[in-house]
């Protein structure tokens, strides 16, 4: 298991900017609170167009936020050669209904595999209140070298 | 279980483009193609910003049809009154890398509960194949009025 | 993906007697009832030490039902290569009690993969009510010779 | 939430040895080594019953375990109006291969519902390494009386 970061938050930013504008045009968007070399702390910003009806974050947001959080942790680990990383499965719990303002998901990297790795997240709002609970495997890129 | 349908395609549209303008403002984006009392199909139009390295499809993209289309299904159902169903766990395994250009969901509610109903959702790309099984669990509205 | 099966159902229950033969030295606990290419219904007995408080069969029947009828799919398509696949992930849904008696799983292979399969299953008792929908994600082994 | 426990671990024992013989009559197949009002960790004792080729534990082994240490957790808390219970959803993912000998199965409550709780499990091998991870959610008995 590769124990060094290739990539600090800076980096992982700047790679998701340039490579798919469309989703990461918004600097402040995302922003990695924390990362080390099992885990990642994401912020995510939401604002009225998240919201459905009662004034609740939308599911679907919660659900792409986990799947970036857990992208961002195997770009911080293997840098470009993550890329073609691809989700294979994810199962999420909403547990709460999350009241509009910041998200937090903390991710943590369960297995780290050579074909598989395996990684679960909990989202959080602002109060600290867990709100989702969630558990996803990614097919990694057959680019990555494993020394 | 209930199996007259409470409002067609045109009604649970036009509740949502009142309700969810912010998601639902763009007419061709979901279009529910089939509608019966246990299934609904949905194509769901796609374009360069849900894509991903490689021109596939986003997974974020893949994990809100799911949840949309089995919205689509429980307010076919309830009308109204299922406003304030919400999603309590969705699970979803990616097959193969949906190509650029619409999908098709196909949604068949397995159980229709009065307290939970659980839904699967296959995904299909253009071509037929299918890209994506799903299978969500939704935690019914107390507002609904079982007869 | 291979269409030609290697194995019928005597061939299989007969490895597993072998192999196994602490799960399977029972003859008539898993009945292969079809079998072709891409599907397989499995008839589970189920007897008093299956229940729980009401008289339904307990959850790891059902999940253990998943798991083998899987796993008999895998070994009908690829024979003994196929006895070193492991599930990576399982994912169940339990829909209404299931009573005593036999329960029928019926197993849909959604995709055929050389690193991964991934596998529907619906268990429905005798009555033909469904009482369980699955989802499993085999890991194949590197036994296994594609053609 | 109840933060109060209503049984230990020797009344959760001796509900199921009575209630359900059949699956609890062996006193050192399940030990609860640790008890609090959200987390539990049950040790599961295994044999070569439970054994796969190439001396790992049987997949089934570990779903029953996760499905058995969330129920002792429910217990603990409710007591005998636990009993009814059921198991709605279990997702589970296998990490690494369990090598033969006791298991460990650490429980937490992530959300105490009136209608649903959520539960996380992680399961470890003797040596500490994570063997699995799953998510379950039960449905919770009507016979609770929330105070």
């Amino acid at each position: 298991m590769s124990k060094r970061l290739k990539w600090n938050a800076g980096e992982i930013m700047a790679f998701l900017n340039l490579e798919f504008p469309q989703a990461f045009d918004d600097p402040g968007k995302y922003v990695i609170e924390h990362l080390d070399a099992t885990s990642i702390t994401v912020r995510r910003r939401t604002d009225a167009a998240h919201l459905r009806p009662g004034g609740t974050v939308s599911g679907p947001t919660l659900m792409e936020l986990v799947d970036v959080a857990a992208y961002f942790m195997l770009l911080a680990l293997h840098g470009e050669t993550a890329r073609l990383c691809v989700t294979s499965n994810l199962q999420i719990s909403f547990l709460r209904k999350p009241q509009a303002g910041d998200l937090y998901c903390r991710v943590d990297l369960l297995k780290h595999g050579r074909v598989l790795s395996v990684i679960d997240c909990r989202i959080a709002s602002g109060d600290g209140r867990l709100v989702a609970h969630a558990q996803t495997t990614y097919y990694m890129s057959p680019e990555i070298v494993w020394v």
